[in-house]
Order: C-alpha cells, then structure tokens, then sequence
C-alpha cells in the first residue's frame, strides 16, 4: 500500500483489540479497517459484538510494530467521525494475566480411596521403598520429567538486568514450551540472589527434586562459573540455554549454509561478533565440530592471544581462536571470511563489508531484537543469511534445541552433558532439512516441525538409528 | 465373615491387581473371590480380560490391609487347582510411575504468533513493564497462584528422616490436593541439607517466582527457627502445615466436639500429648482461641514451669501452659481433664484412664498411621472421638485447612498469615457442620465438601459475610 509509511514488520507480540461504539452505519467497519492498513497496522479479526437502534459494538483486532505504532493507530481510529473508543486491550498483556503455566494432579483425587492411594497412608510405603532404593526416585517421581529454569534475572533476553520477578514471565513462557515441544515438566525457579556462591548453593539445594537444570538469562561471565560449579556437584544434568542451545542451532544453521554454498567446515574462515555467553559457546561447539579457523570480535576489537590487555574470560577466548593472530577491527577480520555469526548489538555490520568477504559469504545476524545488520540488506550481499527474527527466513531460535535435548537427556537419565551430545543435537536438527528441501532460504526447520525434538532428543540418547530424513550426503559429500 | 481372622480394615492403599491365567473353567472365578475373602481381603474388581480355547486371563483387584496380608492373599489364590498368578501389580505404585502432577500451558504454542505473545518478542515487553511495576509481578504470572512445598525430608509424615527423594512422592501428593481443592499452582522443593541457616537462604532464595511457602514435613525443633527467620525475611506467607495446619483443623474439631457436650473452651481443662511441632501449635492456637488450663505432656512428663531440667523448647512451652504446674504420668494429667488431644506416638493412652477425666470426655488420638488408641476402644468410653485414620468417624485432615488457607492467602495477596486468621479459618471449617448435622460422630466435615476450602478461604481474606451455613449459635450458645 503505497500511502502507508515504511517501517518495520508488524507483530502479533503487539496485537491490540479496541472496542468501538459507533453509530448505526455499516460503512464505518470499512472505514476503521482503512484507516489502520494506511496508518501500517495489520487488521487480523473484526467481530461485530452487538448491533442495537443506538449503534453496533464492534471490536477490531490489529497489529503494530510498536507501542507508539498501536497509539497512532487507535488515534487516527478514534478520529474517524461517528466512533467511539470505548475500551483498547493489549493481547500479549491480557495472556499473561493469571501466568501461562499451571499444575495440574495426572491422578484421581475424588474418593477415600484415591486419596488413600495419592496420599497418606498409601504414600507413606511408596516414600519407605524410595527411602531404601533412591535409584526409583526418578521412576516414581516427577523428577524423572521435571527441570527447573533458573535464572537471577541479571540478563533477561536482550533487556539487561530486569531481576528476577520481572524475568517470571520469560522463564513461564520457557516452561510452556518444554511442555508443548517435548511434554517435559518445567518450573521456574527465580532467584533473590546474583551471588555466584548463593546461586550455586541454591540450586544444588533444590536439585533432588529435578531431573535437570536448565539455567537461563545469567550474565557472563558469572554464567560461566555457575554452571561449572552446578555440573561438578551435581548428578543431574546442567545446561545454559543461553550458550549451549545457542550454539546447537548456530552450528546446525551453518553446517546447512556450508552445504549450501560447497564450502567444508574444517576450512571456512569463521568470525563471531560478542564474546559473551553465547559467543563463547558458539566459538567451542563450532570448534568441536571442525572448525579451525575462528576469530573473535567484541569491543577491545578482535581478540588475540598476542594482546595482554585483554580481561581474563576473553583471553582465554583469544588462546584457543584466531591462529593468524588477526587484530583490529570487525571490517579487518571479515576480509575473506566465509561466515560471520553475530551475537553481539544491532547494526555493528556494514552492508557493504559482506562484499570483503569470501564468495558466497554466509551472515547469521543473531542479536536480539535487533540484529547486527537488517536481513533484507544482508541478503542484498550474502549467499545464505539468519537471523533470531520470525519475519524473515532461516530463524535461528533455541526452541529448536533445548526441548529434544532434555527430552533425551531425562529419557537416558543421563547425569552430564558431553560434547559429543551437543554435536549430535546440531547434526540432528540440521539431519532434518533434506537435501531436497534445502535451499539459502531453508537451512533449518520450523520450530513446529514435530521431527526436530524427536530427532534431537534420540540424538542425545546416543539412539542407534539416525533420523529417517537423514540422507547422509551431508557427511561426506 | 466368621472364617476370616480377625485383621485390621483393608485399605485401598494396598490394593493389588493380580492377572491369573486359568483353565477354560468360568467356576474358579468365584473360587478365586471366595479364598480372597476368605483370607481377609476386599475383592473390588473382577475382570476377564481375555476368553480362548487355552483357558482365561482374568485381572482380580482387592485391598488388604498391609504388605504381609497381600502377599498372603495372592499365594492362597496360586495354591487353587487350574490357575496360575501370572503377574501381580500394586495400584498405589502403579499410580506413582511418572509422578503424579505435571506442568501444564494455558495459553496456546501452536502458531508463530502464540510464540511471539507468550515468548519472545512480546514477553519482553511484559518484563519490561514489570521490571518498572514490580507490584504487577503477581498478577501477570503464576506468582500470584503458586505455592512451594518445602521439605528437608527430615520429618516424611510418622516415618522419620527419609530424605528429599523418598519425601518427593508425599510432596507431589500436596501439590496435587493444592490444585483439586483450591485451584492452586504448588511445586515441590525438596532440599538437599538439613542445615537450618541453609535452609533458610535455599527458601529465601527461591521466593520471588512464588506467591506463598509451604513447609512441610521438616523435624521439630528445627521447623520453629526456620519459619520464624523465613517469616521475617518474606514478603509472601509462610505456612508449616505440620504446625498450623494441624492445630487449625484440631481447633476446628475441638469447638464442634465442645458443642457436642456443651462445655465451654475456655474452661475446658486440655491435655496435649506431645509436644513436637504439631502438639506445640496446637497448645498456641487453643490458647489464642481462649483456652487457659492446658498441661502438655511428652517423654519428660508433664510439662511444668518449675521443672529446670526442661530442653529449652520444652521449657519455652512449659512456662506459658499448666497454670496448676501438674507433674507426673500422662494419667496424672488427666485426672478430671475434659479434652485429650495426641499427637504423639501409637498406644500411649489407656482406655482405662479415659474414664477418670470428667464428664463426657473429648480424645482426638492423632498419631499416625498408629493412633494413641483405638479409637474403637476409645468411643467406648469416651463422648467424643476422632483420629487421624479415614477408616473411623471424625477424621482429623490437614487437607481440609491447607488448600483454603492458600487460596485466602493468594486472593488476599497477603504477606504474613496471622493467628486471626488461624482462629478464622478453624471457626469458618467448624461452621460448615450446620447444628443440624452435628453430633458426636459428625464433628468435622467431610474432605470432599466444596464448602470448606471456599469458607476457609473466606475467612483468611477476612470476607465480612460468615459462611452461609454458619448458623451462630455455636458463638453464644
């Protein structure tokens, strides 16, 4: 539509339903719906509530791009003549009221009888016998299918430090999805604390009743030490979301990008932009699966082991990447790289650096909500580029990854988390883009495809079989 | 049955499902219901599960009383001619396998704009706002509904100190009751230490993401500093159902039972049998709801202020109960005593001595699984009994005091539980047996009536209209 203004994607993230009084004139349903497509809304329902002598009750449901976007709109609505905005509700407020998760008895709990079985005294022999074999704890217990989410709230997606009560809807929304994606039973565990002693006391003090520990929104480089620490004193498994479901899916996004372009893993010139904990992660995972050939880029400038100015966490980056020793700055390092993987800020990459690059240069754009370049212009320049965003192609987005990953890891009862799983995870998610289907703009499946924690999950498992749509040809083409 | 020995009452806690493989003779299923009952069980269910030339498969479920009993019954029936027990199975740990609650979505995950309402990018405006609107955080999560149950496994109902894992199943039993009773969002939390301080900092550590905390099964005279330094470090109620529960239900009982014989509480003379975290609670509530001659007795004896050799807890309850400074056995206590209430050990009262207290005597024998006596026995000689047992009148249950506490609680959004609500909701579960309905074997209303959590939960939040089944008589008589 040519009159409205250029701006972002719509969001159903900022969906408003407004409640209209108008007069008794059908015509202005049109005119309402008009008015928000050339003012760049999205109309997504119109529900006539009530048509009465005095006028009709009308509620109209649009997308925005954002706040500001959505006020414009019911303004420029409630100008027309003949309408009344009586009532405007914010859809992704309304679903949050009362939470988004619940618990609910999978037993019968109506009679004596039941209760005599759930409870006491009934359960009093079921607790005696886990008394005298604990290794029947995780059968007759939710622990075999429960994970605690825990954060402290210091790294709260890409909004910072917002504390732990304001991260509940975030980690709730993380439960719902180990529900839906892989019937894993998740709980959020918010923390009063950003200590990393007190974090690590806390969970190891609550780990008995959880078969895994999923670790969430944690500040680097405290997130580091937390989960070391967690996985040497704990016997359940422990994994930071933040870094390793990240480099699960970077690496099974890039193993299809190389695919797509004929390029080897062992040999691509890789840079990642933010050394934090998802690029640390990305770095060893990408590292384990072959790649030799990786410099780091954050604010110090690209991290090398001949530069002693550097803070710990990044020297020791800087030690085991960058063989040539490249220094200065991201434009320097993308010269004849092939890849560039960004998990640092938005708008860090020129558009016109990508043409530096090797031929068929591959740009994953991953910082949230904005990336390092916009995708349509990285697409102007690059053979295969993602992003963490649902509005273009190639969506790099953990769900792909840590719901199979703790499916296996509860269905193995397994007490670590190897490499070897994570690299197998990749391979699996990656296995379930077929040669067939993969194309620059289908490197990695939908998060709705229902393989992908089924193909991960057996993945971890160590299963035999690979995925039925696992042509092989990946391996050694 | 005159044939069957004399045994305690079958309990559906012991129910077995055994699948017999028979000759094609359709007599022996009742040969087989006959040596059940014959030995002491409860047939409850007879199914042929498959009929063919080789002969019948038949799954027959009966209750017995203990392990021992079952496996008694299941030889008997292997014994009889033309059949063979092919498999045996115990319905109360068949309805463990898995757990017995789980997580559940409310909101729908099927679309990509479910996902980006209910998880990025939309949740992260709802943090946003609540990192700016903290006081929100209850009402745009499950904060404001949720509830952990916290043990230490110290104290797993009259067994002893179990630890974490074999307490996962009792705790998982509450979560369940939370939910069917009062629409309640519980999780267990079941901790590694029994260190106090430790404890302390685990739940304190926890506490954002949850609206309230339930302590549960943790050893005296721990549980009491626990509480007191959780009590003052929250700003969510704090709840040891061992203690108040307990004592909220038992005065509940104590009012209607005083009805009954129509005594008055706050002459009525009351022996505490006990004097662990239950019988201390209970002495703490009776006195607030206007008793003033209570001697509690425990291993020491009766508890006296001018006894030095008192542990200090002991010596704390000692100096604000038996005004008389009554010494000696638990039958001297009871000399003229209107009330005895046991939250002790099995078989410590005699039947005897219930006839020299005074007149229509009142004995709650709460100890479980194994009363203080009989409560058989006990109505032989006393007004009014009840126990903690679901096989005899007037069953004293925590269930019906903890779900509706919560839901007062969580609706109120109330920070601290005070005695006033303790004494409300003891008066709001008493009230709910109408005058018409009471009498000596119908003191405390049945589980299962929607009537309590709803009145219980009314009384917390301090509603101003009394239930409507409160007829006020009870007040003033």
């Amino acid at each position: 539509m040519s009159e409205a203004p250029r701006r972002a994607a719509t969001s159903a993230s900022y969906s408003i339903t407004m409640r209209l009084h108008t007069t008794l004139d059908h015509t202005l349903i049109g005119a309402v719906a008009t008015s928000i497509a050339h003012g760049g809304g999205i109309v997504t329902a119109i529900d006539v509530a009530d048509s009465r002598q005095e006028g009709l009750v009308v509620d109209v449901t649009f997308s925005a791009t954002d706040a500001e976007h959505s006020r414009e709109l019911v303004d420029a609505v409630g100008s027309l003549a003949g309408i009344t905005v009586h009532k405007v509700s914010d859809r992704t407020f309304l679903l949050h009221i009362g939470g988004k998760i619940e618990v609910r008895s999978k037993v019968p709990l109506r009679t004596r009888d039941d209760l005599s079985m759930a409870y006491t005294p009934g359960v009093g022999r079921v607790s005696t016998a886990l008394a005298e074999h604990p290794e029947d704890v995780a059968k007759l217990t939710i622990k075999g299918n429960s994970v605690a989410v825990v954060t402290d709230g210091s790294a709260v997606l890409g909004l910072g430090n917002l504390g732990p009560g304001a991260a509940l809807p975030v980690m709730e929304g993380k439960a719902a999805l180990f529900k839906q994606f892989a019937d894993i039973d998740a709980w959020p565990i918010c923390l009063s604390t950003q200590d990393t002693d007190k974090i690590v006391e806390i969970v190891e003090g609550i780990a008995p009743g959880f078969g895994g520990i999923n670790l969430e929104d944690i500040a680097a480089p405290r997130c580091f030490e937390i989960e070391r620490r967690l996985r040497e004193r704990l016997d359940i498994p422990v994994f930071h979301d933040d870094q390793h479901g990240t480099a699960i899916v970077v690496l099974a996004a890039l193993e299809n990008a190389l695919r797509c372009v004929h390029k080897q893993i062992d040999t691509a010139r890789v840079v990642v932009a933010g050394a934090g904990a998802a690029g640390t992660a990305i770095v060893t995972l990408l590292m384990a699966a072959g790649v030799t050939d990786v410099v780091v880029w954050d604010r110090e400038g690209c991290l090398s082991r001949d530069d002693d100015s550097l803070p710990s966490a990044k020297a020791a980056l800087a030690a085991r990447t960058n063989p040539r020793c490249v220094r200065g700055t991201l434009h320097h390092a993308l010269h004849d790289a092939d890849v560039f993987i960004g998990v640092s800020g938005p708008g860090v990459l020129d558009a016109a650096w990508i043409d530096d690059m090797a031929p068929d240069p591959v740009v994953f754009a991953l910082a949230n909500p904005d990336p390092e370049i916009d995708p349509a212009e990285a697409a102007k320049h690059a053979a295969v580029v993602a992003s963490g965003r649902s509005d273009y192609p190639n969506q790099i987005n953990n769900v792909l990854a840590f719901p199979g990953v703790f499916r296996g890891l509860l269905d193995a009862r397994a007490s670590d988390i190897t490499t070897d799983m994570l690299l197998r995870a990749a391979a699996a998610i990656a296995g379930v883009v077929t040669d067939d289907q993969l194309n620059a703009s289908f490197i990695i499946p939908s998060v709705f495809n229902p393989e992908v924690p089924k193909a991960v999950a057996a993945a971890v498992r160590g299963d035999a079989a690979p995925p039925p749509a696992f042509s092989g040809s990946r391996v050694a083409p």
